[in-house]
């Protein structure tokens, strides 16, 4: 009998409350019923973004968000910067791209972070520069950026700040209003703990501004006709929004207010300090910075002679714990432990189990248990 | 105590086996569990569509897929033909001109036919016309466009044939090979009985020829970032997938090959039958055409001195039963019954039973079980 732990930046393990909430029948969404509940579910991701800009939905995933802010804030030929230490951060180039955008480009290592330095001064060189595109927590290699700092870099200028916090939201600390991101993007099925299907867009006054004057074609992630749905009385969407999504996020959010924000984001911080003790504990390299703000996803080198098909189909097949690889140029050299969402010490234990039992198996001279025992002082710590 | 029928053409019914795949823990989209069971749904789709082309699926809901068809096949200033006669239709115009697109339109009165010959005539006078857009099933209106005639009409012609079958495929029949439908936009909420999210899109190898060419902007309903996730030895969407909606699309699949495709047809054509017998002999008055191909949606003109609130307040309410109101021009003046999907004569006796109710309640002169007596001799004829 194998028991299957889903460790993955996305999907993520889903509470069996909001299983349960999505099997119910389902339900009209031209309905006061259903109203109400899209009011209540607005009101909670205000919430959780710490915002009181207006959050659309959009059936989509998270790159559907991520296209529906190039394509609203933005016309052909304008300017923009795009700062990329990832496989995230290079979707924004490509979408920049695709809308035929004047795109500069900030481009970092795998596993580095933005420094918002280079942002400040590119802005100061070129003060044309309309829109900032960056990544909050960067899913392929588990950085989290600084995004006060980057906020207080974007601050003062013309251009709107655009943060992808997809696999951020909900996980690693973002405060939308507070920290001055004109634009925020979420996505449902990480720390948001429902399945894929959604996206989530924060929208500042200023960025709404730019909203208004863009001639991108668009028409499904089209800005003004969400906010007119959001406007109404009964306030819904354009489109037939993901019904039993919806369902499920407010059964999601529900838990994420019961825990309170300060809860949740002490309690990430904890599961990715625990991840990083266990993998030093265990002689392996971190490839994610050792650093408290990375509370999504670790980012581990895969070590020498360990090949990363082998380990993670061992952890995955015979341990039950499906890890995620690498990405782009990482892709066969490290591996990825999710933990945003729905995780407590347990999953993370059984996570460095596995990955314990499968590099002995493969002949890693590690110590058994090493892992866990430096994992259990970072909980037995948080706990005094 | 109210035991409630959704009644609606879209969301409509879900089957409890649906419901209960999609409460089972999430798998992750990039593994060969995933990639068995997509290619499974691939494959039951092209059954549906009755095609041997490739059917795309997008996270998003109908409209965008719609979308899609516009920003892959045209690029701006190209010249198209829209065939328009109800909201649905409608909103081929409005993203052919969020497109830019140099749009012909044919417009006829909700609750009419689209007369195949017009499209013949238009294609003949202006053989730059690039595609065709037209609507299947115009969900507003009940109206069951004829595919054949259609198909016929534009074949022979440069233009591809692109049809909104959203509210149709699954329930009135498109044979998209056969007739010559270079791509149909289906939507998950409908026929293929899962909740709304996902659209699929069937692309003929003429339509590809287009979408290599098209330079309209374009990123997540990428049809060339579709076909290359497909083509994968491990067959994938470009973007995360709605996972959950995917694995309860496959049990969906599973229950309309068991039933097949002749049957699926046959039940739903009885379904209308009944549903038009039903509310002839209450002396009510159809809106959509008295026609075997009207088998997805009845729609029934409001009797004089009857309020579209009251009426579906009370059978709602009162009586369990959602039924739909008009769209467009025809609000307040039209109700909808949904029949297409998880459907069965029980429904159409329910819905019709709480329709007399709720009529006789409100002073029309109804015979209680006139309507019930002609929707069971339909259902006996078709048992015989």
């Amino acid at each position: 009998m194998i028991k299957k732990f889903l460790m993955t930046p996305g999907p993520t393990q889903i509470p069996p409350q909001v299983l349960l909430a999505m099997a119910r029948p389902i339900i009209h969404h031209r309905t006061g019923e259903y109203s109400q509940l899209f009011a209540r579910v607005n009101d909670n991701l205000k919430y959780v973004f710490q915002t009181k800009n207006e959050v659309l939905s959009f059936a989509s995933s998270g790159t559907g968000g991520m296209e529906s802010a190039v394509a609203n804030l933005c016309s052909p030929g304008d300017r923009v910067l795009v700062a990329a230490a990832g496989k995230f951060g290079e979707r924004w180039r490509d979408l920049a791209a695709a809308y035929g955008l004047d795109c500069r480009y900030l481009e970092y290592d795998y596993g580095r972070l933005v420094d918002p330095d280079d942002i400040s001064r590119s802005l100061e060189a070129d003060p044309g520069i309309k829109a900032v595109f960056v990544t909050h927590s960067e899913t392929s290699t588990g950085v989290v950026n600084d995004m006060k700092a980057i906020g207080a870099a974007v601050a003062g200028n013309a251009a709107v700040l655009v943060c992808d916090s997809i696999s951020g939201m909900g996980s690693a600390e973002i405060r939308t209003d507070a920290w001055g991101v004109d634009v925020v993007v979420a996505g449902s099925q990480k720390a948001l703990m429902i399945p894929p299907g959604m996206a989530f867009v924060s929208v500042s006054s200023k960025a709404w501004a730019l909203a208004e004057q863009s001639t991108s074609p668009k028409f499904y992630f089209d800005w003004l006709k969400a906010r007119k749905g959001l406007s109404q009385p009964q306030p819904t969407t354009a489109f037939t929004p993901a019904v039993s999504l919806v369902v499920g996020l407010d059964a999601a959010l529900s838990l994420i207010r019961e825990e309170g924000l300060e809860n949740l984001f002490a309690r990430h911080i904890i599961l990715g300090r625990a991840c990083r003790a266990a993998i030093k504990a265990l002689g392996l390299e971190l490839f994610s910075p050792d650093d408290d703000r990375s509370s999504s996803v670790t980012a581990i080198r895969i070590p020498d002679g360990i090949e990363d098909g082998k380990l993670r189909g061992l952890t995955r097949d015979k341990f039950g714990v499906q890890l995620a690889g690498g990405q782009g140029p990482v892709k066969g050299k490290i591996f990825r432990i999710g933990h945003c969402g729905y995780y407590n010490y347990t999953d993370i234990i059984v996570a460095i189990t596995a990955l314990e039992l499968a590099l002995k198996e493969l002949g890693q001279p590690v110590e058994l248990g090493s892992g866990i025992g430096a994992a259990e002082k970072v909980f037995a710590e948080s706990l005094a």
